[in-house]
């Protein structure tokens, strides 16, 4: 049963527990996607494929963590970054909150490829709790999982069909697809030039800016239609329900 | 015009700072709201208003700060909390990125009494970055708002006619109330006993929890209405929109 | 009997803690007072009055806590501030010494408004400790109490009564008069221009000093005395006697 | 003319900043001192000599930073500690307040050798500020000093002759007679067990109690009289003026 | 010609800062590598790579970053970690302090697998400075670039060449090697049990002991031969000379 | 027998736990040494006498902790600093891990007089853990060390014979011998102007390169000789090996 966290009560979750301790939480960014993409793309993706996964799986899903890591976007308005070390210590605290009632696989659902590292980092400062600790020492052990809503091999094979050398890295296709299919009337129009927008390394903001003008990489994002978004959804939904269960059943 | 900074693209956003510097941040809390009260009301109750003032105001939404300080409610499952220095931290950073793009009045709008100090500590901790500053200093000047959705006298007012001495301070039933008229399908029964519960002081989830035994301060959520919820949506909303409107053109 | 923990020898602190397992923090500030008020008014009056009240009662005083949030007065030579953050881990630095030897009432008694929050927020980050914990968990239990010495009924009633609408909310002739009582030799006389100072909200040093030029707030402080100063003091003194008998009793 | 910062008005400061832009900072710890020794010795001693020297020079003396490193004494009752890192925070914080009005001679006046070295280390974060810059940079130069009230020839001198091999290293009878002159009531009696007591390295405060059962170490502070700490604070007091005097005009 | 920073004096240095802006830190762990590894393995195998490549090219290498992100490994003896947090910080300063200098291009070059996350994080920590900086700002650009020594094309097929199926991902024959042809004096010999170890995922400490009880993961390290090791001395560093060259002159 | 840890495998430390619980940790810095010395002279010295001391005694040698303290030498090119706040962080952990296989004397062998404050705050930081511990607290204690290279009165001795008043305090001939002991090939050639440079303290870069142009302070290294340095090594080792026995087994 489809089940969000914010919209449960605690006497609810109190009785999920009872049948699972897996909890999915979808995390992404604040930042620009080009011209036609949504600055909310990263948190919205994997918000929307955890809960079409969810309809038929046994999953609780959080709240959406979503600013994360896009220092790298600031020169374009609207962007909104954390610190890396904010970022640790903010999941530190969401993980300590849920280990706290018992939740011991904590399911990371991602986004946004800058937060990988972050997330994977925070995880270390997490475990290194107990793994600098001593016996005798009461921490529960929990186990994260990070996996990226893009990971699944059907939704990999999905993109290369479909938009071939136009997906890019950033403001995809893809990833602008699947919000179009979650909020149609965010919908917008623009021409893009060069139709595919050049690809490389960035380091600070100033410097992403100057080569990637208006924000994409590699992507012509022009190309993203609504219909594909729900069967990108559809795709990685499916894939997430049994890796989910595969993950809080270990 | 209703605008969210996550379904804008970065043009959009660039050109509603041409008419605008101001920004509104829905900050709320996940945390238990007793019996029949969802988790996630404090951060339900101010995305909703907003979005509803937004309806016929010049006003850029961000997206919603949902966890904050609820150390209080640990002894409730689902229950979700910062520690008071990582939420400043984060709104640290957060503030830090919308000033990045010259947004010079940041609206905090409030669903947790529990997040006020820590909001206002953060906005201490903003201000002595300049207040500490020497001539010369290149940082841009920034204002805060914080204001709860219940702030408002109208708002107040109708609390007092409809619940009177059931309204208590923790899963009132009119937050609980504004949830349900948000997510019709989230309604939830349960029989209150006592009908109002106990009020009182508490310090940390233990103490709350002896207190407390079902999650409720003083309160009778059996109350909510959905129908009173909309009134109370409206109502909210029609005062938001006139204090953003000062503070933004302040 | 009055006792000052400084002015103790640890054998005392152990005979006291036999009896009683509170203590009392005076807490204040550092910062502009106006024309003729002391920088370390918001220090001296908490740790005035509470030597006042312990004349007859049991009540151990700690060391006051004299720089506290005062950001917003860096524009008046003389100011000094700590940024929330650190004074939220000194804070915490605090209690864990205190709570170390067995106090487990910890009453905050303060003497500056810029305070207030961070010092709640001090108190959430100590209960979250706590409050994250588990089962088996060895922290020990602490109850945190803040005050502020203007804040019992019979202080606020004499101020109004005395100074009406010239008391304003900062450089207050009533907080002026108490230091005033307490140290005669630091009388100082100056023209108010104008009468009574402007009111109204602000943000960091830059424009708190725009807005109120010679560092009042809505207070005429030239109508301080030492004769109202006593009173002032006498009458939060009896005030605080017992509500730190209550609070160290509960 | 002697001037404390906290009983001063900002046009005082502002006037005296005009003719020096030095300032003294007590510093001190509060912490067991033995059976007949005061919790507060450490803060007492320099605030007291400190208060002396101002008589005839000019010197602007802040409040007095009460609460230091003092892990050790832990494991008696009434010590208060800051962890090092908290203290090396509040110490960039208190320079970083007088370095905005202009004051750029800081002098640390110490009275607790548990604190020298976290207190040298802060003044090495506060310069890696400046250090790490670059040009166009604006931070202000500011230069600490960190002297003990007890470093000076004349007060080593009279220590050696007055207490010889009964001095010892922790509440030696030169501190307390220093307090017990400032605090005649304050004077307290106890039986020593041995005559002298122990002395060695320590390590955390259940080693420390371990070897030094009673809190001293190597000293015989009931040898302490008020009228040699009378001759304390004079010899102090003399040589801190002359010391003063130099930093703040070099 | 070879260049080593901590075998230089500074008058060297400020030479080769006209000719180049580019500076290499090796930078590894301090962990277990199972039965015959060396614990500073992943330290020693980029140092020794690096002294290689710096044989016939320009290029000034950094003391090694030696101990990095092993939590994972401390049920094995002599493992030791950093917090990523910590290490965070640790990476932010070195690189403050050689951009200090003008080094503009600073090449990490990395030995261990787990340190990848933390020092992509630290990156964005770093770059996050200037990205969230405004116009006007004086800091400096800086470009950071992380390779690990097993990166390059030609290491890894000699790696599947040599190794297969026995290669693994932790304590593998081929990084075993290269210590063995640094330090043949080290040479260890231990009878695998089994010959190839398992793979898998792994949390913390106690997690990976349980998998992993040797240490080793999916690996068959006493196929180590010194010789083996030279050789990949040579192909790693040959890479690298180049792709130093090509990032230093970007 | 001579034993580095990072050239151990994990069962050879273990097998080492079940004989010592001591470990030694060579301790420096990255800094200038003025025209004729290395940069990494403070942290060559103390890692070339641990080895040579533990050549017949039972020692376990950690790897070197290289960047230190150096904000002061940050005017001249290649010198690396942490912040005092990172340093403590980072000891902090190289502790917990060592502590956590059971090492329970942790002896820091120290070749920079600039790393001395920060090591010992963070000595308390470390102690101030059980410090502020309860009752049934698991946390093991530990006891540090921090010994400089040069402390042992043969070495002292020496110096004062060998180099009289061109010892000085920074870049001393007595450590350059050192490392051109060590590193035949690094030794480099000087004219020394004056021969012998001004003395004096000093705060941050600017005014310590100000003071001493060439780095230098009060020494004149062209005076080291590596046959010097090879006498200085034994002095040191022996007295070290006499004193790390003393630690380990008390
Ligand atoms: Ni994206
Ligand atoms: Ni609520
Ligand atoms: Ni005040
Ligand atoms: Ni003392
Ligand atoms: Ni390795
Ligand atoms: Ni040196």
């Amino acid at each position: 049963m489809h089940m969000l966290l914010h919209h449960a009560s605690w006497p609810e979750v109190e009785a999920y527990l009872e049948r699972s301790k897996g909890v999915l939480i979808p995390i992404g960014s604040t930042e620009q996607h080009g011209p036609n993409g949504l600055i909310g793309t990263d948190a919205i993706c994997p918000e929307v494929i955890a809960r079409k996964a969810a309809e038929d799986t046994q999953m609780l899903i959080a709240p959406t963590f979503n600013v994360g890591i896009a220092q790298h976007h600031m020169g374009f308005a609207g962007s909104m970054t954390l610190r890396p070390s904010t970022m640790i210590a903010a999941i530190y605290d969401w993980v300590a909150s849920l280990s706290r009632h018992g939740f011991d696989r904590i399911y990371f659902f991602n986004g946004h490829g800058g937060n990988i590292a972050t997330i994977q980092a925070a995880f270390s400062e997490i475990y290194a709790d107990r793994s600098l600790g001593r016996e005798g020492d009461n921490r529960r052990a929990v186990k994260c999982r990070l996996v990226n809503w893009w990971d699944f091999k059907p939704v990999l094979d999905y993109c290369k069909q479909t938009y071939g050398s136009a997906h890019g890295s950033h403001a995809t296709p893809s990833e602008v697809a699947v919000t179009y299919a979650a909020f149609p009337h965010a919908v917008k129009h623009a021409v893009m030039e060069p139709a595919i927008a050049p690809s490389g390394r960035f380091t600070d903001a100033e410097d992403y800016r100057a080569k990637f003008p208006d924000g994409r990489i590699g992507s012509d994002p022009s190309l993203a239609r609504a219909e594909d978004g729900e069967k990108l959804i559809a795709l990685s939904a499916k894939s997430l329900a049994e890796d989910f269960k595969n993950f809080t059943t270990s």
